[in-house]
Order: C-alpha cells, then structure tokens, then sequence
C-alpha cells in the first residue's frame, strides 16, 4: 500500500471513502440530503461509533426518539446501539460527512501517538 | 456515557473535539493555516491513519518527499510511518479536518455492521 492516496470528492449524492482511499481504520462517506428527504430507515451499529459532520444547510437527527436540530459546523458523536435516522429540513439539503470507527479501538493520539 | 454528545465548532485556529464529544474510536480536529503558514513541525504516527478533509482554501502536504497539492474537496489517507507536514497557500488560508483512527482496527462497516 502506498503511504498515502489522496481523492477528490465529487458532486453525488453519496461519496464512500473507504475503498477510494484504502482505509483502514475508518468509513467515511461524504452525503447529500435533498430538501425535505431523509435516509429511509433508521439504524444502528453492532460495532461502531458514528460521527457526524455538518457541512452545509440544515436538518436533524431523531437519535432513540431525541429531535436533535442540525445546521453547518455541528459534530456529533453516536454510540454503536443508539437507533439514529437523518432528515434534510423541509426548505433545506444537509451535506454532511458519516465517519464509521470500531468503538474503544483508539488508544493513544496527537502527542501520545505521535513522533515528531 | 450519553447515547449521543453534539457540538458546535467554533472558529479557533484549531479545534479538538475527542474530549467534547467523548469519542472512543477517533480523535478529530478543525485547523485553520492562515495564507503563508504552516503546521511548524514534519511528524508521523506509531499506530494512527490519518484521514485529512480540505474544508475550504489551497494549500500543501509534503508526504515523504512528495508534495501533494491541496484544495477545497481533497481528502488523503496518510499510513502511520509516513512524515508529513502541512502548509497553507502564500495567498490562501486552508481550512482541514484531521481524523486520527488507530490502523487496522476497522471490522466491518455500513451494511456488515449496521443493524437496520
């Protein structure tokens, strides 16, 4: 494997950067909602935390029935088992970034993980 | 533990969320290199893939030798040992996130480890 890739995300809908980047320690996926859509189903995670990303416009995320408003520059994290579905608002798209890690694998990082 | 933390990012230079959001799986920043700077610093990582998203602006990373440019879009993957450094564009600000994971902790992920 190289020691890096480097890609530039597109315009679709949906970016999964996983196999583009050859990841190994994250999912990460780049998402669109039009205005007044949502993803189809809520779901949850056997193993991994979700983080969230907003990058652009407005929505919100039901996480086990908590109404959670969403606008550029929020983050959040959700545990694996928390039941979680997205919604762009109903005048609004929402751009966001999903990034899928394994729950407690991080150990050290920045100055307990890195050389400089 | 919360079943989910949200926040918003302010507009420091660099923000650190693994401590406001409780991150178990991923440490994540926000920087902010103004036109002509840089990170002052070449380093690498003993266990953690980095996984950097251009926000917005030009800059560079120079990656064992290599120079990579840098805009509004890009995403890279850095493997742990790999000597890095990052620098904005002489006229130009770049804005990044910076996801560390620990290399090789990933199992599955989306529709092998989703519950839906």
């Amino acid at each position: 494997m190289n020691n890096f890739d480097k890609v530039s995300a597109g315009t679709q809908a949906r970016v999964e950067l996983h196999d583009l980047l050859n990841l190994t320690g994250a999912e990460v996926s780049i998402n669109l909602l039009p205005a007044g859509a949502s993803v189809p189903f809520v779901h949850s995670h056997r193993l991994n935390e979700e983080i969230y990303a907003i990058l652009d416009g407005e929505g919100k995320a039901i996480i086990d029935g908590s109404s959670v408003v969403l606008k550029a520059g929020d983050w959040l994290r959700i545990s694996p088992s928390a039941k979680r579905q997205f919604f762009a608002s109903e005048k609004h798209s929402v751009k966001y970034i999903c990034i899928q890690v394994k729950a407690n694998s991080l150990e050290g990082y920045t100055m307990t993980d890195a050389v400089v």
